[in-house]
């Protein structure tokens, strides 16, 4: 089997990097051969040695009937959905660690994949490391998943983390997150929760087999949790961290991406620092929990690994049906009464009470307001 | 597809209700509708649903075309074996939580299974609810396993932590286990180890493709663990908690099951109670942690379920190879240096030199000696 590489970044690179290191094992557990035929960037990289697989054209790779899997690292909704649509077209199984890409054309794409019996897999595009997504495929087949609530955004949690421990202002702790490279200069994808907001949009889709459309998810990201907000809910036992949720609701979905307050009796409060956690509630699983490294070139790149093996162990069929394109009406859940947790008030307090009604409360005491979870 | 399930336990009927209540979801899943046709079991059960299912005869079951998929959940190595390895002859794909009997006769079952073609899974055998095994067999594939390590019994991590934080002795926490239906009358296969050492062998066999003995790995269980033991430890900041461990060592598998002193930075300290939890450090992967239930009726039922429906969308191929009947050889890791706790001193002492001699020390301190991880 010749693969191809879309983006040689730095998912891109760890992908070639472990294809070729592993060769052996790969080859043992596809029961082929995997190899790298080409490498798909617009940039020069002298030197290195990629530029025996570097190209600059797509129709290069789409033209050759040899590559059966082209594996897109590019990010984006642009040239990466035009690529992998073309690849998926041409009978080519693409397996992809872009969230944006599964988040906004993951239905047509499935929907191809299905239709020319081939796969379109994305385990990294959610938890980088984590194997998330095939365990919701897989593992709870014939369970009735309740919820599904994930810490999703390591940058966030980093900085959550060490605005809590080290008692430190947001500002503050993203100057570091930025010079460390956990956040860009422009950090509003991770810190305003549209990163988090894509990826429980997919987790969404994958447990009830319906889109679940990111747009219709209700986003606040952590821009104005401040250190005293951190500490009043450490005060009460509880620790602030940018939490996405799916939650069942008879035909609807509810959803959202929020700071939330969670007690110690969630084992997602254990979930400190660069580290992604998901816990899913099944009715009959009960709470399962998985963690590990949401980001970083190998733990991601081993993702889209496992993904290309997966296609190539399964060439003749589809081994994950994704979801249709039939929409999942995502419930606005402010409006539902719940337990919050109000700061501005010395302490913070607790309130049972619909959200919107939480934060005029907030609002007036010159506070916030957090789900507990 | 139709089944048949062997054993009418705890389990057994937790199969049964799942595959009644969520019919219409696997059906979906699976594409097919899945049939309980058959439930073995010796015992009457008068005024029980489950009559118009039962036989107490398994030639019925083995001589009935209609059967696709028989599913053990008798426990044991004595009939579970005869009728699995009967099933899988006559073409019928199995499922079993049965860690004793993968463990002992796995190698030969699930060669049985490749040559026919079918399936024998086993998820629910380790961890009870938690997707290791699909997890190592799928998602981590193409990296390398370091070492497993895992928290692989549920009523010894109750007792460990109860006697933490409730300064309990270990007679006072085994009575209560045993009360609260956690443990056994005859508790020594959870407390000596035992049942984590098969488990730890079964995660060791998947790791590698290579059969590892459990009768090969050093089993050490929690019967002399003290309260003193654990204040020392938690003195330094460390838990202690039955592990089971493997570790990659080039051509040969180190492995243990023991009581270990785990250091704040191990995910796996902040497992307690019931709970069960397996890290697995992969070269690639990094970090990655799985916890939840790891016994009761409809967590571990779920994994069975979730193994039926596998068997019946692949019911054409095997889908998981398993391992081999080649040995791997397990290297006794009690000569290695490494670092330890030694108990007895009053507060507790580092030491990195090899078990044998820690040993030595702590017992000419009246202590124990636990490694650190």
């Amino acid at each position: 089997m010749k693969a191809a590489v879309l983006g040689y970044g730095t998912i891109g690179s760890g992908v070639v990097e472990i294809l070729e290191k592993n060769s052996a094992l790969i080859e043992r557990q596809a029961g082929r051969k995997v190899e790298v035929k080409y490498v798909l960037d617009l940039r020069e990289f002298p030197g290195d040695p990629v530029n025996k697989y570097l190209v600059h054209d797509f129709d290069v790779i789409a033209n050759d009937p040899e590559v059966d899997v082209v594996i897109e690292t590019m990010g984006g909704t642009g040239a990466a959905y035009t690529f992998v649509k073309a690849s998926l077209l041409a009978g080519k199984h693409a397996v992809t660690s872009n969230k944006a890409l599964v988040a906004k054309y993951g239905c047509e794409l499935l929907e191809i994949a299905r239709e020319k019996k081939i796969n379109f897999l994305f385990e990294a595009s959610v938890g980088g490391g984590i194997p998330i997504i095939r365990s919701m495929f897989s593992a709870l087949r014939g369970t009735n998943i309740k919820s599904v609530t994930g810490i999703l955004n390591g940058t966030t949690n980093f900085m959550l983390t060490k605005m809590l421990k080290e008692n430190r202002d947001y500002a503050d702790v993203l100057a570091e997150a930025q010079a460390l490279g956990f956040a860009e200069r422009d950090p509003s994808a991770d810190v305003e929760g549209f990163d988090a907001c894509r990826k429980i949009a997919i987790l969404a889709s994958v447990a009830t087999g319906k889109f679940v459309d990111f747009e219709d998810i209700s986003t606040r990201g952590i821009t104005d949790v401040t250190k005293e907000d951190m500490e009043a809910a450490a005060g009460l036992g509880l620790s602030l961290k940018l939490v996405a949720r799916y939650e069942a609701m008879g035909e609807k979905a509810g959803a959202f991406v929020c700071p939330a307050a969670l007690t110690s009796q969630n084992p997602l409060a254990n979930v400190n620092g660069v580290v992604n956690g998901v816990l899913v509630d099944g009715e009959e699983s009960e709470e399962l929990l998985f963690t590990g490294p949401g980001a970083g070139k190998l733990p991601t790149a081993s993702a889209v690994v496992a993904d290309v093996v997966e296609a190539v162990i399964y060439s003749d069929r589809t081994v994950y049906g994704g979801w249709t394109d039939e929409k999942l009406q995502v419930e606005d859940i402010s409006g539902i009464r719940r337990q919050y947790l109000i700061t501005g008030t010395g302490a913070g307090a607790y309130v049972t009470e619909p959200m919107t009604r939480a934060e005029a409360e907030a609002k007036a005491a010159g506070g916030r307001v957090y789900p507990v979870l």
